[in-house]
């Protein structure tokens, strides 16, 4: 068993995925370095006005040190001392056609636990079921490579973390998410179990987990990029783009009103520009707008339901 | 002394400010009457793609019922029956050259205690030192008609309150904020206590705190008019345009991640659209934009900095 964290591992995975994304834009990425106050640091990259990519941000960070003490309190492991380190993207295309994607990967050490969380989900602005089957079967294919029952687990674990109560809305078509792999259920506080119903029951030991998360890390680009692929010389419209401006504000609500990192990262002093990497360049708010019946705007609502995607 | 709220007076104040507004910009708000499950029910009024404003919203509502418990045990006053009126607005010219604009005032009834309010903030994406003193002075004015002390409380209580920690940057030039006006600091809870150290030590008689109200209410359209009439002919640059969208996206952050209305309204299931009327059509969010030195938008964080702006 292990207990160093797999830093330069995430470091290769940030490389390997802008790299991809750089093949399908075209444009580059700028790139900064920062310090955490606190302890550690990181690097985000950001791609702007590229062909396919109106923002794309992909960031990794390795912090460590003293956690506040009520959250600190709620965590599994002895003490206040932590390290974290993952990899976060947000990308956000120009067309309306291709959805925007979020994914992370981590892995935090408090005391003597440590413990791996991440996941992905798709966020489509116009209804394509083979985008959202594809998405979810490469998932799926991903999480049977370790245990039968993870999907099932980490699917609605997704649906369920990327919902706008306010809306009553999906934010998107989901995917995976999942969190404290490595502690077992029990071990966990009792808000912490509360607010995580899905996470597992059994302890998987460090390596395993470990492999898991390296192994949805490097799904990433094979679960977006043929979707991206396909949709990216798609024509689209005026219209079509002012829809999808207005459904970035949910995006924007979600991140801003629910999005446990987002709020734990500003209200600790985390690095706002990092953090709000994940917000849109453009985005339109309009009273109470409601799709014209029938159109394929008025689609989207009913294919945000959760459902079962994958296929096999 | 009365216990009556001023539900009338309300929805007549809704109406003044809304034909004030129709005078400056020409064009008409629609308007949506609704009601809330829980009780009670309001009327939403917006205007979108005029002259003047881009999006400007001019809430009533008369809501009632049952507190959360955890909510009610916070307030003054004994059980969880309450009852709340008040008009909120927003207004977004679509000009740079013009600041965003809100104002609201309430009144609330639990058990058989009964306070008030409200206040108003201003939102300048350009530096007009004369915007920011007309609108101090003549909120000042108003408040001591009341008492000499009140502005110099209800002045820092809004630099305190529209202030993003995240960005350590006030949201604008402020103005006057306050809370619990007919009840005595020492009979809020501990939590409201904290959060509202300006809150007036002594118990103002309701007749009193009711007329205050209404002085702040109708002294809206003479604190924002003047501004507006003297701004909106400005001439304006597409650069400066993406620079208010780009300064929107401050106001999108305050409110979905601190304004105490908008996260109770929205987690206590309130209007979503009604609550979120406050957004902005056009937002633009950059990574880490930084003005250029020596330019009118570098200044605009200079002029934000809480001030003494009233004169007299």
């Amino acid at each position: 068993v292990t207990n160093q964290m797999p830093t330069e591992w995430l470091k290769g995975l940030q490389d390997r995925i802008c790299a991809g994304l750089v093949a399908l834009d075209g444009s580059q990425f700028a790139e900064d370095l920062w310090e955490r106050e606190g302890g550690g640091g990181g690097c985000t990259r950001i791609l702007t006005g590229g062909d396919l990519f109106e923002k794309a941000g992909v960031n990794f960070a390795e912090v460590h040190g003293e956690l506040p003490a009520d959250f600190a309190a709620e965590l599994p492991g002895v003490g206040r001392q932590f390290r974290a380190t993952g990899v976060s993207l947000v990308l956000h295309p120009l067309s309306p056609m291709v959805p925007t994607v979020h994914a992370n990967v981590r892995c935090i050490r408090k005391g003597d636990v440590m413990w791996f969380g991440g996941g992905m989900d798709l966020t489509p602005y116009y209804a394509y079921a083979e985008d959202a089957a594809h998405f979810h079967t490469h998932l799926k294919s991903v999480c049977d490579g370790f245990d039968a029952s993870w999907y099932a687990r980490f699917k609605p674990w997704c649906d369920n973390y990327f919902y706008l109560p306010h809306r009553d809305e999906a934010r998107g078509i989901g995917g995976i998410f999942f969190d404290y792999v490595g502690v077992a259920k029990a071990d966990l506080g009792e808000s912490v179990q509360q607010r995580n119903p899905m996470a597992l029951d059994t302890v998987v030991p460090v390596d395993r987990a470990e492999a898991f998360m390296k192994a949805v890390g490097d799904a990433f680009l094979g679960a977006y990029v043929p979707i991206a692929e396909r949709r990216m010389n798609e024509p689209w419209t005026e219209r079509e783009r002012q829809f999808q401006l207005l459904r970035r504000g949910r995006y924007v609500e979600f991140n801003l009103l629910y999005d446990r990192g987002t709020q734990f990262g500003l209200r600790t002093g985390g690095r706002t520009e990092s953090i709000l990497m994940s917000l849109p360049a453009l985005v339109r708010w309009e009273y109470a707008h409601t799709p014209e019946p029938g159109s394929r705007e008025a689609e989207l609502s009913d294919f945000l339901t959760a459902r079962d995607w994958a296929e096999g």
